[in-house]
């Protein structure tokens, strides 16, 4: 089988690494010619557009930076849905809201070619070790014939409803991110100016009914000062721009969402939107005139 | 070693049950009169007013339902501390502000007495089975002593800080719960309105970055559309006004606090305020037009 | 007619002043000696207790702090309430809950007396020049026999309606004040960061349909850099916690009137505290790296 | 003088007939042919694309829905810019971003022409009476030659700075307008259900710090249950989104705005996006269980 990669990021360069770790011949399509090149040397083949990716190859896996550059490339000139054949299945694990996965849905249907939306969740360390949470929307004998790929660049793989639904399930999934990171930094910083160990903290609420992943994730990086970018406070907000659009169309409610918009806003304002969320809790501690650091655990 | 408790409603009696079963001779008091009876005939000895419980035990346990009820069986006529001695060790259960817990703390010190702030978590069902999470402030010889009586009552009991901290683990955890429950019944309501399979959003989310303890309780109670009493709304709102007080004084702003605590109040405002939290999401599916029902995954 | 003023604060001074101007027989007393001593000297007569003066006015005007001195003062020992008589007016001008209103109401009927809550508008300065808006509840024949006094002290004298209904008004009023201010900050420090000019946004807004008393009273505060207090932050801060209070009893929803609390909590914590309310400026615009100030319109 | 108009809706019709009776020789142009036959039998000189209109007309005014519609006609082929010529002046009155309005400039000076941002506020009624709020942004000299046309449009022209700064004023006012009336909703809400009648809030606060623009608007229709649109909820809609996006590339924090953003979303919601934005009281008062209705005003 052959597969095609296009948008040769953080994420699409080591999905390719270990396609080609994985026996695939691999077809690679970028805008700009650096990383074409560089996996050209590691094995690949370098192809000129999105099209003649999609001339080579019998499955595509695309990973764009915003729905904008998703539409391009399927699309526009050159692109992908223009060259699409029968029998051919195109993957996009790009982070878009479900209408445009289901407008693509159809443009590769009428070209009698599969489409699935494919959001992953991990990051680039998730792509790197090959153990990617992937949310899958499609058809079930299309997710079936993808299912080596998938297997070659995740571990948990979802079939998570009809077309668009892959799409669903990430945006939901990044709405409780951003509102749960949000109230861990108020939360903490909360209680660490009332008098608590930050460790201490960590500890005992993880196991009660106020923990989560976020808290997990969160607590012993800030303890520690490391704002590194993992998930920057700006990927967050192109998914809370994202997720908005898609609640103004539905019609529902966001408030929690609406106001950890505001305070990502606010981060990224104070000059960290390209640190990791964590980052959060600069802003707050700020105001707050306390600093969450780590120093021992009292915990019995 | 006899053990005192005053409080017998949903907590305070399955305790005290708990304190026979592991071999204490236990003294009770209740402000009215059934509960202690009851008790009797199970085993337990019947006092007459805080005062009186103290002169018979060396170790008394509270759960109490407010703070102004703390305050009155602490500091009140008869009350715990005007009969406190010397090496005794007073504990307060109930959920009260720090400052509450502190100023308790040293009126029984002025008295020669210990005083521990030890609210737990596990609701009526850990009380039950003696498996509550059990949150300590105060002296580390006075946890000490008072140790086989907590081991009698819970199953993790972390010693978390001075006098005070005990409350404050306590309301941190109590504002994460607030802010998770609300963000968890945005984002589903949000999801399902959107296609997706409640089933599947929880199945995927809660091994992904959006996971959280509020997640995995909430969604099985909502898709079975089971509403009954665990921890009902208007408990919450109970933590959350006592948050918003503490965080007036300490001059912290809880921005995503304010939103849950209306949100929770809108629940109560519809009808809600006694059954379980999980009842957050009634309102918001009304608003949206959609309700969050079970019917068969469709996870790969 | 001899009137009783107790609470002799920015507020109960200078409206001692205005009655003894207007003619009446003044009887004063305050917790602490010093303002009756000052007044006394102007020709008001000195009492030592509520009681005393209870029995030697016909009307009773009391301007407190907070809810608790006014319950302290009404129905505390040698209180009011105590020596109220029939026939006699009690007038509390403080800003406290409908709820405490009517319990004043009733305790003072039992005696024979009637009573108004009668909050005001204006502050220190409306107070100095007697031009203070009145937001009077309770019976209409009470009113009448109390209009004198009102018209020595204020310009706009509003019965509003039965007992209650000032203090219901009145926190309408303060909640409209808060979430407005809020409200205006930010929409002002948005426009000046896009490079509009704060003048001109007044000129044009203020017989716009955005505009408002806040608009109109904020922006050349603002503009001055003029931060000392006409209203200070906790002030507003105050209301609010009372506002908020009623709301729970109520199960009113205040999502805009949580969000202003918090933002005047950020103003608080920032140490603006006892500064005029618009002091909310200062942290947003130092979160948008812009300040408000004046410097020629530019409007045609 | 020959004007062009483009866009012949509900604003741009009655503004049309203002510049006939005026004594204009109106050319005029719709995407849909309806209104344009309807004026050219009123007088007016029918055109068959942007291009034509620049062609015959000296100043050429647009009053579009969308900043979509806005780039299309401008910029679009058969646009405007394309046939702009040095000396001529183009008015935008459609409600934009400042950025687009600047593009806007930029193209039209590379043609020699002139541009003005110049939204208006006072709705379908204030364009038939002629007496339109005009915010124009752009050069002086230019404002001035465009001075006729706008004195036959509206009634307050202000000229509030350069090029993008009638846009921004515009955002700001519609940005108050939206904070005031979701807490005019809140607040009276708040106050019917404690008790106080409607008309007397209005009468009271209108003259208090607590009034404004909206208070004075909302409650007289809310009183007589007029929800027929005048702005209608989804047009503010329109307008907080344009806010947000700016508020997100100029990375200001919008927190009231946000919130009010989620209060109009649901109003629309629960199907109240074509009535006028006073229906934004109906959600609340369903959730109070109370009504905001006139009977007789009590104030003194």
């Amino acid at each position: 089988m052959r597969v095609g990669v296009i948008g040769l990021g953080k994420m699409g360069k080591p999905m390719t690494r270990n396609l080609l770790k994985a026996g695939f011949t691999v077809v690679v399509h970028n805008r700009s010619r650096g990383p074409v090149d560089e996996l050209a040397r590691e094995g690949a083949v370098a192809a000129w557009s999105p099209a003649e990716v999609a001339q080579q190859a019998d499955v595509v896996v695309t990973s764009l930076p915003t729905p904008a550059s998703v539409e391009e490339v399927y699309l526009g000139e050159h692109g992908l849905i223009g060259a699409a054949r029968s029998g051919q299945v195109l993957i996009d694990t790009s982070t878009v809201s479900p209408g445009l996965s289901r407008r693509l849905y159809e443009a590769a249907k009428e070209r009698g070619a599969g489409f699935l939306d494919a959001p992953v969740s991990g990051g680039p360390a998730g792509a790197e070790s090959a153990t990617l949470t992937i949310m899958v929307g499609g058809d079930a004998e299309v997710v079936e014939q993808a299912m080596p790929v998938f297997q070659a660049l995740g571990k948990n793989i979802h079939h998570v409803g009809p077309s668009g639904a892959g799409s669903v399930v990430k945006l939901v999934n990044q709405l409780l991110v951003a509102i749960n990171m949000a109230g861990v930094a108020e939360a903490i910083v909360f209680g660490v100016k009332a008098g608590a160990d930050p460790q201490v903290l960590l500890d005992v609420i993880k196991t009660s009914f106020g923990g989560s992943r976020m808290l997990e994730r969160a607590l012993p990086l800030v303890m520690e000062r490391q704002f590194q970018p993992g998930t920057p406070v700006n990927l967050i907000l192109k998914d809370l721009g994202l997720i908005h659009e898609v609640g103004k169309e539905l019609d529902t409610r966001l408030l929690l969402g609406a106001l950890a918009q505001e305070v990502f806003k606010e981060a990224r304002a104070a000059g960290f939107g390209e640190e990791d969320m964590v980052a959060l809790f600069k802003p707050v501690e700020r105001l707050a005139g306390v600093e969450v650091r780590g120093h021992g655990t009292r915990t019995a």
